[in-house]
């Protein structure tokens, strides 16, 4: 009969576990510049050895150091997000100190669902996500909520706006963004109760941000036919192109008619902590809620998002419900329950993860990473629009630009073919590793600087792959 | 100006942060016996202590030592939810493996939410969670999704009920669940867009499990009137007396009814693992999904839920959504991309914490554990009953029971005050937390047997003082 006192490990048996992690972390994060930047180029060749962990639940166990070997075979099989040549999508960050941070809230297991059963610790939650909201500018009355990505966070500020501002029956309500908003907001949309028609797509101009005119068209339109015009959301960052919608001015239409505004700033966000981020965002300290990821641009490994809104009492009166075996709740402005006003109640001490890092370095240290990527992104910008024939589709608004290839005489169809070659040539050489996106209707690659292992030699590293195989791409034409 | 390179810590400072983290966390858990099973017993109290961590977002770094010494000051004045005394609400787990698993996924900070991104790392989530439908007895085409605790759970359970048989104006929709049903599921409903009138709360039986026959009168009821049954949560593991619903004749009357069947099996689920829990848990396996909690009866760190499909096709129908810049999708019944199946898209590798400890141990260990906490609860149920004047109010049928004090000639409300007394004098000692709840108007003591690092010695305690103060409480009636 096996003995339950097994699970818990000697002090030995910890450290041993410890050290034989820490060592093969410490390794795999030294090899991470020379890693290819992308460990599964073509995923579906990785078929078998992903088949390889399907297997029953194991009745009897394995010698520690084996699975940890095993695993770290497994790891680098996978998109290099971590190393300093992942420029696709929005790269994640994973600063050490989070994942200190993360093994000593999971050892000590103490819980900060509740104010009253560990307040010092629940409020370093609270007090983390008053840092957010400070740095958007937010009064007073804020509150900062930290949950596992943007989705999460996009998710409980609809559910937040439609509990505050809508009744019973919503089935009449409209949630404006722009065409480029990221698909998140749509899906949580639609997870929060509101029919697919509900959304309605605003086009954007030549940078990608949402049209004034068209958005209070839309408005227009919508009330003329009974409907309810209730919610913009405005996209500070998008995932295509870095795009900022115009705050101010959505928020002066939101001011007029009555809607929630919130504002997606998942990738954008952080840069508020630049002075060129603060001007380009200006307004979004007018929002209703806004939607950060401190695993994007704070760089902490993936699992922390913020839903930010401007009154605490909004995400109150959407999640506050009473129940005969909980603890009292404290109904103070500063003493908060965090199962208050998130839909969560048992879940991890998530606020460590950022309370570490930032309390070890502060906020200078950010700043001055932040500052960094932004100067990367106009380094990797003036590299490529030197390049003949190629269309910068978006400059750098923050750390995203988009460009793609236009040979003349070629249609665009035979230029898309052209770029998504360049693009597979590109990332052939696997140092540094570009996505793809469609806007309207055309392929781009795309650069985003973001990791905070990225400096100016591996954005050197990309020009030179990046003009390398321009010539092979144009040259061949 | 601040270095950004900063942020990448060197190996050195890397290996003293673990050194500097583990030592602390190694005398925290050697300390937990003896540690006062409530850091927090009076938590206003604690205010003080909570407001010196209010502050502005620090500009400047400050000192890891001094950090981590501040941290560890405040982390025991809380519940003690790690330590072997912890017999309150739901006792939490703690696996340090888990915390190394964290730990490890945090650094290499690889990307789980799409396949192709990651297809070992994500291929082990999907292992992980059939390891839970096997557990239930799902079918082949079942899924597991980790979430990060059951109310996250069971919002994703109804949110992908509704969406699977309702059409847009699901205004008329009911759900039905017990009396003594989570909070979280009224909440998940609400949440998910639902009038709060939607949940219809059916009277429970002497062992606080539904009746059944108000439930088919519900339902006839509603339509009669026109309404849309169209869900019935039954619990597996009540949070207020550990009681199990009728699962199997629930089951009968769904599919008679065509209503979703969810099971919040939260608390109760893993116990499966065991022969007694199998056979009070049986008809689980006809439900549609089901919540479990790896942070409760796996013994995980706060922060593990999973909710677990009959169909994974129920939760692609749900949380499906295209994008232009996502990587392809798989589409295959085996190679799962976790974020169609989920509110989430970028989150934590949160499956490794299940993972290494279940490779390290195999399920054999968690059975014995399990085992052993269903006769630590029967131990105390023993114990209790002897007493004078104490009425049982739940027997255990896992491992919560429920009991108070009912002197003659002392009408209710003096025996509830005398009971809470009774409460205060056992938690007074700090070598055991309990927790009170009411039941049917009544003030009531729960035991919950379920952390890892409870043994008989700690139950025998708890007795100890039980009883004592019982003497104390009754003796001076």
């Amino acid at each position: 009969m096996a003995n339950p006192r097994e699970l818990e490990l000697s002090e030995d048996a910890m450290r041993s576990l410890v050290d034989e992690a820490t060592r093969r972390i410490f390794e795999h994060l030294a090899s991470l510049p020379t890693q290819p930047a992308n460990g599964a180029p073509e995923p579906r060749a990785l078929e078998a050895l992903a088949r390889s962990v399907i297997e029953p639940l194991p009745e009897h166990g394995e010698d520690a150091n084996e699975l940890l070997d095993r695993l770290f075979e497994l790891v680098p099989k996978s998109f290099n997000t971590a190393g300093p040549g992942y420029l696709a999508y929005i790269p994640g960050g994973g600063l050490f100190h989070a994942a200190v941070a993360d093994l000593i809230a999971d050892a000590v297991n103490r819980y900060v669902g509740v104010w009253a059963a560990a307040p010092a610790l629940s409020q370093i939650e609270t007090t983390v996500g008053r840092w957010l909201a400070d740095m958007i500018g937010f009064p007073k009355a804020a509150h900062g909520l930290l949950t596992t990505g943007g989705s999460m966070a996009n998710l409980v500020a609809l559910v937040t706006a439609r509990r505050n501002l809508l009744p019973d029956d919503f089935l009449s309500a409209r949630i404006y963004a722009s065409d480029q908003v990221h698909h998140s907001v749509t899906k949580a949309a639609v997870l929060a109760g509101f029919p697919r028609s509900a959304c309605v797509a605003i086009p954007t101009d030549a940078d990608f941000a949402m049209r004034l005119p068209a958005l209070a068209a839309a408005i227009d339109a919508d009330r003329r036919e009974g409907r309810t015009p209730f919610c913009v959301v405005a996209s500070a960052g998008t995932t295509n192109t870095g795009a900022i919608d115009p705050l101010d001015s959505i928020a002066d239409v939101a001011a007029r008619e009555r809607l929630w505004m919130h504002v997606d700033a998942a990738y954008g966000g952080f840069f508020l902590l630049t002075d060129d981020g603060k001007r380009r965002m200006r307004g979004i300290e007018r929002a209703d809620s806004v939607t950060l990821d401190p695993h994007k641009a704070m760089f902490l490994p993936y699992g922390n998002g913020a839903l930010v809104v401007r009154d605490r009492e909004t995400l109150r009166r959407a999640h506050s419900v009473a129940a005969e075996y909980l603890p009292d709740m404290q109904g103070d402005p500063e003493l908060v329950d965090p199962c208050e006003v998130s839909p969560e109640l048992s879940r991890d001490f998530r606020g460590l993860r950022l309370w570490l890092p930032l309390k070890m370095h502060g906020a200078s240290v950010f700043r001055a990473a932040l500052k960094e990527k932004l100067s990367l992104a106009r380094l990797a910008a003036d590299g490529v629009r030197r390049l003949a024939h190629v269309t910068m589709v978006a400059e750098p608004q923050l750390s995203v630009l988009a460009f793609r290839l236009d040979l003349p005489g070629l249609d665009n169809a035979a230029n898309d073919a052209r770029t998504k070659d360049w693009l597979a040539k590109i990332n052939g050489r696997q140092r540094v590793m570009l996505t793809p996106t469609t806007l309207r209707g055309r392929f781009v690659i795309r650069i985003c600087v973001l990791s905070f292992r990225t400096h100016e030699d591996r954005i050197a590293m990309a020009l030179e792959d990046i003009e390398a195989t321009h010539r092979e791409v144009v040259g061949s034409s």
